[in-house]
């Protein structure tokens, strides 16, 4: 592409390095931010560095926060006893969006996947350990993606913890409401058969 | 959405203004950021800011320009005396792109729609009728879309033109390169036979 201001080319090859978005969306979204009001678009360049600049990770669950502990962990009405583990910040947001879980994060980072050269080490494991012990922790919620890296992270986490009262569970494998079992693989099917529930806490529960 | 941090909140909200962006795609783009090198996400949001602040339109063919009059303007190797009038900035880019046009422009900022509110004093078809008298313009070529609002557009303006040596043009209609007469819609077709090209210029251009 030819441009004609270099204002104008910059500020669309810096647009471009966003993922999924190509030269021709770049340029879309800068000529709509050149017809707003100078105004908006100062706040959203300064919304944008602020957020780099000052955004923090939680020193306990290693959640986003916007100080050193975040709102999840400091809110006394939230279970501190029950973590739930996820894989990444966006998992927390989908599970918050739910409304149904009460109680506290634990953000790993990643899943342990050597291909990628993911060990444990890069991850908030220690972490995660160091709080079960001190926290007098009850139960660990692991609600990883499943596959066969987050199937060895719940492996590895779970002989790294010494045993005790601990309850360590994962969250439910089957069909999803709107599935048709006709489409569903057969892993997830033979799974949701093994782990049948009696007819009335799943009408309960609807 | 729930968010942990008002950080991260208002940086998807800030994104998620833009054109054709939704919520998930903005907290993709923001996470993207948040994992950059400090440096780059300052970057980004100073070049930004500066586009907005420091872009300023060309006064005399009103396109984009780092200066008071664009690159393009003050070409001394390009014809000032042939003036492609065209609806946005994107179509300069576009025709920039194809390396095959040697005049100046005439960034019109829309063209005429009375549904939408568009008057010619809302353009900048003042400035071009100045710009056709004092410069010894020899030939406009219009480059506008073919609907009935850039056609009326284009008549508009040609009526204002005063009568003299002025060349006045439109780019061809005609089926485009790659595309099949059979789909082709009866209007196109039908103008394409009407201002059919002796095969001599046709293979010479090919």
């Amino acid at each position: 592409m030819q441009f004609s201001s270099t204002l104008l080319e910059n500020a669309v090859s810096e647009f471009a390095k966003l993922p999924g978005i190509g030269k021709k969306t770049a340029l879309r979204l800068v000529l709509h931010l050149l017809k707003q009001e100078q105004g908006d678009v100062t706040k959203f360049s300064e919304v944008l560095a602020r957020m780099r600049t000052e955004i923090r990770f939680c020193q306990r669950c290693y959640n986003v926060a916007d100080a050193d502990i975040c709102s999840i962990c400091s809110n006394s009405m939230r279970k501190q006893e029950m973590i739930c583990v996820v894989e990444n910040i966006r998992d927390v947001i989908a599970i918050e969006s739910t409304q149904q879980f009460n109680g506290t994060y634990h953000v790993l980072g990643g899943v342990i996947s050597p291909l990628d050269g993911v060990g444990p080490d890069q991850l908030t494991i220690e972490g995660l350990l160091n709080r079960v012990e001190k926290e007098q922790t009850e139960e660990l919620i692991f609600a990883l993606n499943p596959t066969i890296q987050g199937d060895t992270t719940i492996y590895y986490i779970q002989k790294k913890l010494k045993p005790g009262s601990l309850r360590i569970t994962t969250i439910a494998r089957g069909i999803a409401f709107g599935g048709e079992l006709e489409y569903a693989d057969e892993m997830t099917l033979a799974r949701s058969l093994q782990n049948r529930l009696p007819v009335e806490s799943y009408v309960a529960n609807r």
